[in-house]
């Protein structure tokens, strides 16, 4: 599936060509991963997305080439809100490489974005083709009230950052916008573009959402104790960002020791094992598992019902399992 | 027409709400002209654009209403443009207020106009229950296939900032991405929503195309000969502002006293007066007129081969006349 997945886009970003357009065309192609310094696979990330609509529409009816055009516009929503999050986020690097706007300035960063989202919605409008009007339409929909609560999210995100009376249940509206609502959108478009009846899309959308929920906070969790962020050596411990996960609102909430050196101001790098041990102590690390599990049951046993079929069935527990499990 | 435009954009923007999500709407409301200080028609803009897809509708079919939704659309269309291109240009002030960057800060404006610019896009999908399936489909994919020439077009007018051997052919590419490929995008969607033949949307397109062609021509001419500019003693005249226009591309090609001092730097508002009547005498301004002139009569050719009935027809060439008349 994945030169496939890897030729629709290419077709939806050649929209983006003309004479004079040729630097336009390659911003949307180096932040793809498709040129540049270090381009290739890893520039481009794993395009888990793409797949997990493909492997939805898979289950449904057997025929997944149809599906292709909503696998190149989940992927392109990614790709653009990435493009702006790092501007939002003043990010530097992404996937090991400079950011749009590191290399091109604010301005033109925040416009290939605009043009990326674009593609996107051009690319989903084409299922109206290879399948029908109707669930071109539907898709078509799915895909925008998905975008809505992505901003939503990503509204949420930027204005916790400034706040500091947080409460634990702050995060799931955020996350459920920031990163559940595009893989709920994957499996629900996969299985409306394959056909499936109403029930069976809504089962396949509920597996999406605890999915992405549960690898948010497997992510929340690897950003304090997977390997990178345990040394304390580089900037990729959540304790530096500041970020507001799911184990330091927890911690927060404990109003302990880790919550009383919070308040006081940026963690250097030199406090960063001891705070994170501080943090595990104080049960941050067990309360975050236990959520991940809970939203990995709920994600399987939603798969469960959605009665996926064929070898693709088994291919989305196994791709499933493996966002699940990452190390590090 | 107005009230129905305010009650379907209102309606369509009340689509992002949520419970701690009052801010974020509150931008949006806010940049609509709906809230905050100096709230009001002058804030809201003239809602031009969704006067043009009403008549253009009106023309085809005398029922307008089925074409709300993308009369909204294209309104958002235009304010997310406005967002982002406010950010990009470094602009304070937008008719008169602070702009949404100025008063929320960057991250926060860039995924407001994501959001104002979803908003739209969902708004246009109304479309296929007011009128029918194939017209919603229709007009989604050019309204997509007009964003993606809008970015384009902002793509060069950013790109065009820092070069200065641009060339005067160099202009339409960018105004025809910039200013009338939504114009022209408002025409057609209203006789494609009002249920006009092929060749009939056509020259509705070539309307509008010419339309905001000339439009833009007599800004240029406006933003160097009109009241404000003239005085010199805001920041009104284009001069101050560097901006690649029409007279200016067109004197910077005379390679006479004009261009000599454009190539030297920065200009002062002192000198704004006497260079503007040089490029005057250079025949900056006369040439912009006639390709103000030349496409005015192009439009309204089109407008008549277009054959509008009724009193929306009548309507439909009055505001064509204003926007071309306009003074200062």
């Amino acid at each position: 599936m994945l030169p496939a997945i890897e030729a629709e886009l290419r077709s939806a970003v050649a929209r983006c060509v003309g004479p004079g357009l040729e630097e336009l065309h390659s911003m949307l192609a180096y932040h793809m991963g498709w040129e540049g310094v270090a381009a290739g696979p890893s520039a481009a990330g794993k395009r888990i997305r793409p797949l997990l609509v493909l492997l939805a529409a898979a289950c449904v009816s057997q025929e997944w080439t149809p599906a292709l055009p909503a696998a190149a516009a989940v992927e392109l929503i990614h790709n653009f809100s990435l493009i702006h999050d790092d501007i939002e986020d003043n990010s530097p690097l992404r996937r090991g490489r400079p950011t749009v706007w590191k290399k091109w300035g604010i301005p033109q960063a925040i416009n290939t974005g605009d043009a990326m989202f674009t593609l996107a919605h051009l690319a989903i409008l084409r299922l109206a083709e290879t399948t029908t009007p109707a669930i071109g339409l539907q898709c078509a929909n799915l895909l925008q009230s998905t975008c809505l609560h992505l901003t939503q999210g990503q509204y949420l995100d930027i204005a916790y950052e400034s706040r500091g009376d947080l409460h634990l249940d702050a995060y799931w509206p955020m996350v459920s916008g920031k990163t559940a609502a595009l893989i709920s959108a994957c499996t629900g478009l996969g299985a409306v573009a394959g056909g499936a009846v109403e029930s069976q899309v809504a089962e396949f959308r509920e597996f999406g959402r605890a999915l992405g929920l549960a690898f948010q906070a497997q992510d929340d969790i690897l950003g304090l104790w997977g390997d990178a962020a345990l040394t304390g050596k580089s900037a990729e411990s959540d304790l530096l960002s500041g970020k507001k996960t799911l184990p330091i609102l927890y911690g927060l909430k404990q109003a302990g020791p880790f919550a009383h050196r919070w308040m006081q101001g940026s963690i250097q790098a030199s406090e960063v094992p001891d705070l994170t041990r501080q943090l595990e102590i104080e049960g941050a690390r067990d309360f975050a598992q236990d959520a991940a599990d809970r939203l990995t049951n709920q994600a399987l046993a939603a798969l469960q019902r959605a009665n996926p079929q064929g070898p693709a069935g088994e291919a989305l527990h196994e791709l499933a399992r493996q966002l699940l499990n990452r190390q590090g």
